[in-house]
């Protein structure tokens, strides 16, 4: 794919502004915080927001396929599909903490082709499509150089996401490294460093609705995205994910998940 | 102390004001960033937002002490004695991420009878003082009832902030029986929950001017800001607070802190 069709791009705003849309009407407004079996929390803002963007969809383009946080997975054989986590930071959302976000992807025959990352409180969106630059708010915005470790501001969503001892001795490689440690972002620290505001994103536990859609954001504005061993993220469960705004501090942190 | 004269909280609101222009002004422009001899990040922001505030003490409170995170103490045996962390989440700042804030507090005769917290990029301002309720924007808020650690929403700002073993363990007795934590929310978090978003803030590692102008904007909303013992904040350096909106949550705390 050389480009994304504009109408697809247009398409993927229009989801955005109706999810936001939902998420403006329920934040900071009561609402009721359900667990989820694997614990995580939920509220009816997550289910509505989801459901809205699925509708459209089903209505303007029913041969597409939908990969969703909340209400599951329809047509992934299809040649376009669409990729939906509609609070992605539902802690922070429940807490009345504007840096949670919608994320939208959009995988052309399975690759991701397409992504936006909103905050819908703040009225930040980043958007990045294959064949032009990550555009922030309709400008242009790009990575900034940081190769060493020793000088990257590293962001990470939580101490608690590591799994397994050799997951967090791996993580603390790169935590003891770094400059300067940040925590709680979300996918709203991948929008930063695509804006050249952080280094570095370090997760882990994350599921393909939360990677996904970050792959063109990322790219579009001159960084690198892939699993801790250096491989684009996929449709499995359970993903591992390192961000860098410079491709050379990618490489140095992948060399140094693995141990050097 | 019955209630903080009118005049006083009218010129917090101003000091506070005054430091919000030059954050919005420095805000995701290029600063650079120096490293404090404890290794934590500073800016220009950080330092003209506290120099403005203390002209402004200088200029129409000359008699006043002053403790400030930047330039240090003057005059602390005066009858008023004012508080000012002039960017609290500094690394928040430099990352591009609007959850810092600026800290005012005032203390007579040695107690906290006013404090503000205030983010000038979300334009958001908790202010508390003695005889007053807590004003968010100017609208009275209150704490939510929560008595039970199992029900909690905890915020913490950074895995990194315990510094002994004991420390660690004993945060980590509350971590282990909270329903949820959210990680990186610095002082903006003790606002949450004084709004009733967030039920409880376990930190370490702080100083005076990070803790003692918080203590109003609590109590104001009908919680509780105390050490891990139990105490009232008072002068000293690297000290530990837990905040909740519900006393009877702080309790039990306190209890757990200590073993129980």
């Amino acid at each position: 794919m050389e480009r994304v069709p504009a109408t697809l791009v247009a398409f993927a705003h229009r989801l955005a502004d109706a999810a936001g849309e939902i998420q403006r009407r329920w934040f900071r407004n009561p609402v009721a915080v359900d667990s989820k079996p694997d614990s995580s929390p939920v509220t009816i803002a997550d289910r509505e927001a989801e459901a809205i963007m699925r509708e459209l969809v089903a209505r303007h383009r029913p041969e597409d396929g939908i990969l969703g946080e909340e209400h599951g997975r329809e047509r992934l054989e299809a040649e376009w599909v669409w990729v939906f986590d509609p609070i992605d930071g539902t802690k922070s959302f429940v807490s009345g903490r504007p840096l949670f976000a919608t994320l939208i992807g959009l995988l052309h025959e399975g690759r991701p082709v397409l992504g936006v990352i909103d905050q819908a409180i703040l009225g930040e969106r980043w958007i990045g499509a294959t064949g032009g630059p990550t555009l922030f708010n309709g400008r242009a915005c790009r990575t900034r150089p940081c190769p060493e470790l020793g000088r990257a501001l590293l962001s990470c969503t939580s101490p608690q996401m590591f799994e397994s001892a050799a997951e967090r001795a791996a993580f603390e490689r790169v935590l003891g490294r770094v400059r300067h440690a940040i925590w709680g972002g979300d996918a709203y620290a991948s929008g930063l460093v695509a804006s050249g505001f952080l280094d570095l994103v370090v997760e882990a536990d994350l599921e393909p609705y939360d990677v996904l859609p970050l792959v063109p954001v990322i790219e579009g504005a001159g960084g690198r995205l892939t699993d801790w061993e250096g491989r684009p993220p996929g449709l499995g469960a359970d993903q591992r994910m390192v961000v860098a705004g410079d491709p050379r501090l990618h490489e140095r942190v992948i060399a140094a998940l693995a141990g050097g």
